[in-house]
């Protein structure tokens, strides 16, 4: 409720009017550290302000723990704008055609969002990403505007989400273009989908994230493995960072006003210096109320495999042979928006994950599927 | 073609490597006043400028005058952006129906441009504005964000143009959201045709932008003397800026890589301090190669209606009675891009302007609409 409305040019007249106490009134300003991007919030300013006291530390700590969790009306905003998202991703997925340019999945994706949600922005850039481009972290950009023509044996890498109220989504969904996994794709996909089953069902309060991250990297390791890429013991493959060398990015982040929300090294976390875990965006205990994304992927990118195969301690891992039909696959990167709750987490994000639901709902299925016309592994209805 | 490239930070050393000269290397640097924001241009800065002598006042005038006039491939961009947008704007009146949103044009209008266009942004932020909405020029920015429901017997005006290699469109099109003009909609609509028109027949090289103004001013008061909303003398009206009342903006600006491209007051030129001419943005000659947009509109705005109708020097040419039917109906306009040639004009623009095109292809009709199936006036095919 708003009790008295000021022009901005009185403020330090209305404010001293205000002040009840002796001497230089005293003001809360945000002064604080982005650990994305290392550059400091710049304080607020005004013609006047010398004639305040002024406290730089106290806000911005307390203020940004504010948005680390989030209420009931945050959640109900992030979860429209997932709804929305989700349904669009799936409206993408059905119009998907080999010989169609990737900023046509993007047009779709805008247009469901904004015709049926009323989400006239998105929380970032669109990355439509097909072929070798889905290797490409931050694809999408001006620079790399989603302008390559669809390829029969492409995959596709979708991360898009849509932003209401100013609330964001952040999901990323991976399927072939010509709407069959083959062999080789659906071993990659399921080595992610297996990291990202394995994250959200051991996310609950308490749970530190840095353990979440190499939870996804060995998953997808122990994949790699039984699908004849990599051999060797796992645990040491973790040990000397391998898995940093197919997901070098973090396994995900808080999310909220803005797609990569404050508060991730508040408290006391520290960034890693290790690789993949010094990509991570928080090294935090989960705790009730947060949104964070769980964005597990398996990228094959020459500038990181070339080195390691070559390196005298990691090059026995690697089954040359088998992995260099991947040289040129791109990569596969599964992202839903999670809410931590009392007792472990929702998955706020509702798109066809398992390969025979991605399969049908681009062969023309109905989205949610029935559950009688899932056929089951050995063919069942 | 590039003859070298060089690291940003080594600007200094090179430039003086290159010259041959004694004395400090001169550089021309771009610094002008920003005619509609009465800005000026930052000129460039570098670390080491001050190892040259700088010219701020020859380079502006130069390039902003080559951009006055367009190239052959300029032309080329900017009629691919009107092509598309014309047919975005074809999709839009197709589709749109009472009860729809206003948000709803617009994601119809962005998906189109980009869909078949490859047009990732617009010129500007859509204006999409039905009813009362119409009458307000600069609607749909995020304070008023195109969000009102469409109701049997408004108007839309939508002012919507797509951008392809920088170049932009600049489109508006009105038409009733039921998809029949009723006997208001018609005579108000068909005296901003008739100023469109006029304008366009009349522009060559050396017309006057003041003189088309005006002409498009007079058109638009014959109109609506005719139809009895005014009574009086046109040039009498005229001289009373009464054209103001009912078109608060321009003519028309220059069109190119800005919406509203630079130039309209180098040469001399200069902005006149009357009603309605005080906006225009060019009061230059045509020249040859020159793209501006021809933007007639006639609104219906309180703010201005009411002083002009106590006004005992205008009161009199108000027909009371009549004119308070058009209170709360917002405006029209028509906007079209115009590329002047060496003996007249042409109509970048291709969308339907008569109101049995408009009435048409609104009811389903093919656009272009092939020739024989248009009614004559009497019904004739």
């Amino acid at each position: 409720m708003i009790s008295a409305v000021h022009y901005t040019d009185e403020i330090t007249k209305v404010l001293h009017q205000q002040y009840q106490g002796s001497g230089k009134p005293l003001l809360y300003l945000l002064h604080g550290l982005n650990t994305d991007s290392n550059n400091y919030s710049k304080p607020a300013d005004f013609e006047g302000i010398d004639k305040f006291k002024m406290d730089l530390n106290t806000l911005h700590p307390i203020l940004t723990e504010c948005r680390v969790t989030k209420s009931e009306l945050e959640l109900t905003l992030i979860q429209f704008a997932n709804d929305i998202s989700s349904e669009a991703h799936v409206e993408v997925m059905r119009n998907a055609k080999v010989g169609m340019k990737e900023y046509q999945l993007e047009s779709l994706f805008l247009h469901h969002t904004y015709m049926y949600g009323g989400c006239r922005h998105c929380s970032y850039t669109c990355i439509c990403a097909t072929g070798d481009n889905s290797a490409v972290l931050h694809y999408g950009h001006a620079a790399a505007p989603n302008d390559k023509t669809l390829q029969e044996g492409d995959m596709a890498l979708l991360d898009m989400g849509a932003e209401y109220h100013f609330y964001g989504s952040d999901i990323t969904c991976s399927f072939p273009v010509n709407g069959t996994f083959n062999r080789d794709q659906s071993l990659i996909y399921n080595a992610v989908l297996r990291a990202h089953n394995a994250v959200i069902s051991s996310m609950r309060p308490g749970v530190g994230w840095v353990n979440m991250h190499k939870l996804a990297e060995k998953t997808i390791l122990e994949s790699l493995n039984e699908g004849g890429i990599l051999f060797g013991d796992i645990d040491a493959m973790i040990h000397e960072r391998l898995g940093a060398i197919f997901m070098p990015h973090g396994l995900g982040h808080l999310l909220g006003i803005d797609t990569h929300d404050p508060g991730g090294y508040l408290q006391g976390a520290e960034r890693s210096k290790e690789p993949g875990l010094k990509a991570l965006r928080t090294t935090r205990e989960l705790l009730e109320g947060m949104v964070i994304t769980v964005e597990p992927g398996c990228y094959f990118i020459d500038a990181l495999l070339v080195p390691a195969m070559e390196n005298p301690k990691t090059s026995k891992y690697f089954n040359i042979q088998e992995i260099n039909k991947f040289r040129g696959f791109g990569g596969v990167r599964i992202e839903s928006d999670v809410y931590v709750t009392s007792s472990g987490c929702v998955n706020m994000t509702k798109c066809p994950r398992e390969i025979q639901e991605i399969e049908a709902v681009m062969a023309g299925a109905p989205w949610p599927i029935p559950k009688t016309t899932i056929p089951s592994a050995n063919g069942e209805i």
